[in-house]
Parts: structure tokens; C-alpha cells; sequence
């Protein structure tokens, strides 16, 4: 039994006494304990390999603060590491991949991993999690999306013009349509065996989906999407496993994204919180949006923005706080701390109704 | 007189027998020739400070192409170099600033620059290119907008994540709306001084608005913009002089956009043009907006984006075609000749009721 499901109340539109929040990348480098186990493990690969300190550090932001959900650590690139590419990560740049996919040949050869084999850590990991969050929170399983990863696959890392998958976009469609088939099956595969290891919600994050073009978008992201969601394991435990889809720039196709089949779907900053719900709150839940710059406001300003963003959704469940891209590493913790202090004293009005 | 007018006249909303074209960045570094001036000039920042060196290069894409406006080769940093901030570019970086804007003392010793005086190097400019073109198509002149130029000014480059320019905007936003104030009346001066000198359409570039949550957009930049579109010269040498406003990423916000004054608003490629045109398309011309990395395509996928984008505008005048956002440097020529063609040829359908 959960102490706190907040979270999955909110995200199934289910009455709350209070908004719940958790921060996207929250157990992160602006942590100081985060640094201190993260140069234990030698490097960032280390750490997401290891289920004893993948736990520790998804722990580490709850003792701090009282958040909603936890969130499993891992990286975002597990999927294509188990592929055979080659993650790597070269000191001060982002990911890289030894073996990126560019020709038929590649992409011939790709096939999606088992997870149960070779993303057992990750499983270990969540199996862990849950264990230790004692049922204190749920905790969140995540994957990148199709589109998402095969931008690092076929780009060989992180891109500024996202020339290589472009080229291959509309040079060759089949190709990345073949690397999205391919993701879309590992991804499903990937997320169900969270669900089964003890995962209680799962997001998607489309980091990459928004620079696209409007119908480039629908083809090669959000088709697959819809996939995932269809493929997602529903119920586990008793209770429904709510799914978050979250496509950063996504704004302008918001109705579309709300028809994949998704639970929830997350905003980033751009978007009017009021907008989006009247345009598409009586479907799914919101989960954002505020900037995670305001954090280098002041506790005024950072009150301010919550009780804006708050009063922009309004009264009634279906909404979770977060922010609307993740924390920087740059970050003052005590400012978390005001926010999540903010966003909980000053989202009870806005729940009165259920009290 | 003008030999070719079309450009003016489609921002107008005035008929046309094709849809007029030009190319952010049209002369950069995917021309051979370009780097060749660049080569000769010694580095950028000698290229943009000789007239006529910036009047070669100016010319170059229309003596490959047949583009139908020609833009002022300059930098979107020159007021903020003029203001004494030292511009430099470090080898294989984008511009930084020696002396960025941050505390107080440093905004309130800040001063819009004299066009006249110390930005004599872009007016000659402008009257040599005008000159040297000879009636053949319009001069566009150009500048940065308010917050884009405040964006560099306090990051003192490029940036990732805008954090000293949002800390300011959240902790203190009198003195970001103080430098904005002084950027407004720099940016207006300047303009207008660049239409005096031979300019015949002006364009600000809003390139980093979209990175602002939509309140602070409002705020912080386009109600800037508005005070910019009210101050300009609209008529020189007996003719309107059509004025444009590109934000990036402001696709949620066209309807703002275009209530701001200006006669044209530029779209980048994540918006529907055929939506766009709907929301806004009978207040304002539109320019934009095919992907820059569609030119890394064929021509088949190239003519395919072309007649995808001129369909969605539909008949009629009122769209300058472009792409969404500057040209890169590793497309191939050869591939921009396909687009002016297929933008030329594909075009005339939508406007036969004129001829």
C-alpha cells in the first residue's frame, strides 16, 4: 500500500489534496550527495550500471525534500547501448555512440534487446527502488522515445541541426522507419518489464520530437508513440499503471499528442498551462511547466510562478507540477526546497473542493 | 525603380506572379565563394566592417540564384559592439563579449549607439550594396531584437540554458527591462537609419524569444517588438518599406505576433503554414518556413517540401518563402538551386488569378 499516491491520482484525474510534484532529472548534479556517490562510481555509466548506487541516488532527492513520485535513475540511452552501439561518454561532452547507424547494412543488422537479458540492471534497479522507497512514493520507469533515440543512434551523439537523421528523413524514410519499428518494440518490451519489476507509472520523454517539422512530427514520432501506448501494460498490482508522454517543443500539436493514448502529457515552459488545458485537460492530465530557470529567481519569484502556474490549471485534479525540461546542474538546492514547499502550500485552495 | 518587386509586394499582400523567395544566412558558409571573401577579409568580424567586402558577399547568392530580395550581410551583434562591449569571435565558437552586462552599475552606464557615428560601417554598407545591386531586387536591412540582443549582452555569448539573462528576468526585472528599454531605442535608430541609407524592407530577429515561458514572452520581448514596429520609417523614397518579425519558436504565440505591428511574421518549420495562415494569415503576410535540413534530402524530397509548404499557404499573395531558420553551412549549393527553382516553378499555380 502506498502512504502517497498522489501522483497517480493526479495523473488519472482522481481528486488530491494537493498538487503533487516531482522535478524532472531531480537526482541530479545540482546535489551535492548526487557528486559525492557519482565520483564513488568512477564515472556516469558506472553509476546507472549499478543497481546499489542507481538506488542511492534516486533516494537522494526524497530525504531532502518531500516530493510526490520517485523517479528510477538511469540514462536515457540504455535501449541502444543494448543494442550493440557502443555508449560512451566523453568528459565534458554529452553521450556518444562508438558505432552510430547510417547505412541499409546498419540498420539491417539491428535488432531490438531483450531486456530481461541485457537491461537486467535496470530492472535490479527498479526491483531495489522499490524495495527501499518502502512504499513511502511510487516510482516513475522511463524510456527515451523511438524518434528520441534513434537521433542519438544515427547522429552518434547529442546534435545542434540533427543533420545525419534529417538527411535520412527525407532521403530515406524507410530506413528510420525501420530504426523506429525496431525502437518501438525494445521500448514497449523495455517499459512492460519496468511494469513488471515494480515501475507504478512510466513516461516517455520525446526530448528530441520537437524539431521536427509539423507532419514530420506525426509520422516519425508521434505514429509511434500512439504504438507504445497501445503496447503499454495497463494494470499491475491492483491498480492501473498511468503513462506520461512528454515531447519538449511539442506545444503546437497538443490535441495530437493528447489522442496517442497517453495518461498524462507533459509541457514544457512555452506553453500556457490554461491554454492546454482547455485544449486538452478533458482528456488527459498535465504534467509541467514550469521554467527550471525561475529557479535562479528568488523565493518571491519562484512563489510567484507557482501560484501562476497553479492558478493557470485551476481548481480540480489532473494536474502534477514539474518543471518543464530538467533541473540544471546549477542550481541552488535550497531553491528546491522553496519550490516544493511552494507548490504544496499553495495548490490547497485549488483542491478545497475534495477536503 | 525596382526590375524585380515581387518580394515587396507579397510582404504588402499586394499580387504577385510567384511566390517570392530569399534564404536566411543566404550569404554564409555553404558558398565556396563566400569563404573565400571570408578567407581574404582575415575573419568575420573584418568581413562585416568593410563595406566592400560585405557588399561582395551580400551579392554572391544572387549571382548563383534567383533570389528575390537580397539581406545586408552584417552580425546581429553590431549595436551591442557599438555600445562598447567588445564583440570577438573565438576560433570554432559563436560571438562573445568581453565586458557582458550584469550588475547594476554596468546597466545604467549602458547607451544606445549613434547609427551615424559608430555604426557608419553598416550604412556604407547598406548604400554600396544598394548601388551595386542597381535596381535588380530589394534590399532587406536587419537587426536583433531587444531581448536577443539582451540575451548575448549578458550571457556574453551564446548559451544553452540562458541562466544569466533569465536569473536577471526573475530576480531583477527592472534592470533587465532597463536594458531592454535602451536595446528598443538602439535597434529603432539603427533601422531607420539603415532605411535612410537605401534599406527597403527591414526584418528583426527575435532568435531566442522562444526560449521565454508565454507571460515572459509577452513582457520581455514582444512588447518590445510593438514599440520597434511603432518607430519605424514605414515609407522612404516614395514607397512602403514592409517590415518582418521573426521569433523562433513562437509558434503558439502568432496571434500576439502578429497584433505587434509589423507587416510580415516569420515562421519557423514547427508551425503549419496552413494553420498559421488561418490564425493570423489576414492581418499579416507570412514568411517561412521549410526546414533547413530538408536541403539534405534529394530533389524529389526537396520539390515534395516546396509544393507541401506553397499548398499549405494555398492561393493568393502574402507568403515570402524561405526556410525556418539560417541556411548551415554543410548544405550543397546544388541543393539550393532545386529549392529556387521548384519554389519559382511550383509556385505560379497559386497565383494565376493575377495573370
Amino acid at each position: 500500500m502506498l502512504k502517497n499516491d498522489t501522483f497517480l491520482r493526479a495523473l488519472l484525474r482522481e481528486p488530491v489534496s494537493h498538487t503533487p510534484l516531482w522535478i524532472m532529472r531531480q537526482a541530479g548534479r545540482y546535489l551535492p550527495e548526487y557528486n559525492a556517490t557519482r565520483s564513488r562510481a568512477g564515472n556516469f555509466l558506472n553509476l546507472c550500471k549499478s543497481p546499489d548506487l542507481a538506488t542511492e541516488v534516486t533516494l537522494q532527492p526524497l530525504a531532502r525534500y518531500s516530493l510526490d513520485a520517485a523517479i528510477l535513475f538511469s540514462d536515457i540511452l540504455t535501449i541502444p547501448d543494448a543494442m550493440g552501439l557502443g555508449l560512451y561518454f566523453a568528459e565534458g561532452e554529452g553521450p556518444r555512440f562508438e558505432r552510430p547507424i547510417r547505412d541499409e547494412w546498419e540498420v539491417r543488422n539491428l535488432t531490438a534487446p531483450d531486456p530481461e537479458v541485457s537491461l537486467r540492471y535496470v530492472l535490479d534497479a527498479v526491483s531495489q527502488i522499490r524495495r527501499t522507497l518502502a512504499g513511502s512514493v511510487p516510482l516513475i520507469g522511463f524510456s527515451g522515445s523511438p524518434f528520441t533515440l534513434a537521433c542519438y543512434m544515427v547522429e552518434g551523439g547529442g546534435s545542434e541541426d540533427f543533420r545525419h537523421i534529417k538527411g535520412m528523413l527525407y532521403r530515406r524514410p524507410d530506413l528510420l522507419h525501420r530504426i523506429l519499428e525496431i525502437n518501438t518494440q525494445a521500448v514497449i518490451q523495455y517499459l512492460n518489464a519496468q511494469i513488471e519489476a515494480g515501475a507504478q507509472a512510466v513516461m516517455v520523454f520525446d526530448t528530441w520530437g520537437g524539431v521536427l517539422s509539423s507532419p514530420a512530427y506525426r509520422e516519425f514520432s508521434l505514429h509511434y508513440l500512439s504504438m507504445i501506448a497501445a503496447g503499454l501494460t495497463r494494470h499491475a498490482e491492483g491498480r492501473k499503471v498511468p503513462s506520461i508522454v512528454f515531447t519538449k517543443g511539442g506545444g503546437l500539436w497538443l490535441e495530437a499528442i493528447a489522442d496517442a493514448g497517453f495518461d498524462a502529457v507533459g509541457l514544457d515552459w512555452t506553453v500556457e498551462i490554461s491554454d492546454a488545458r482547455r485544449r486538452v485537460g478533458a482528456q488527459v492530465a498535465l504534467q509541467g511547466n514550469m521554467d527550471p530557470m525561475v529557479l535562479f529567481g528568488n523565493s518571491d519569484s519562484i512563489r510567484s510562478e507557482v501560484q501562476r502556474i497553479l492558478s493557470g490549471f485551476g481548481s480540480g485534479s489532473g494536474h502534477v507540477f514539474n518543471l518543464g525540461h530538467g533541473i540544471t546542474r546549477f542550481t541552488d538546492p535550497e531553491q528546491v526546497a522553496v519550490l516544493v514547499d511552494a507548490v504544496h502550500e499553495l495548490s490547497r485552495p485549488f483542491h478545497e473542493e475534495n477536503l
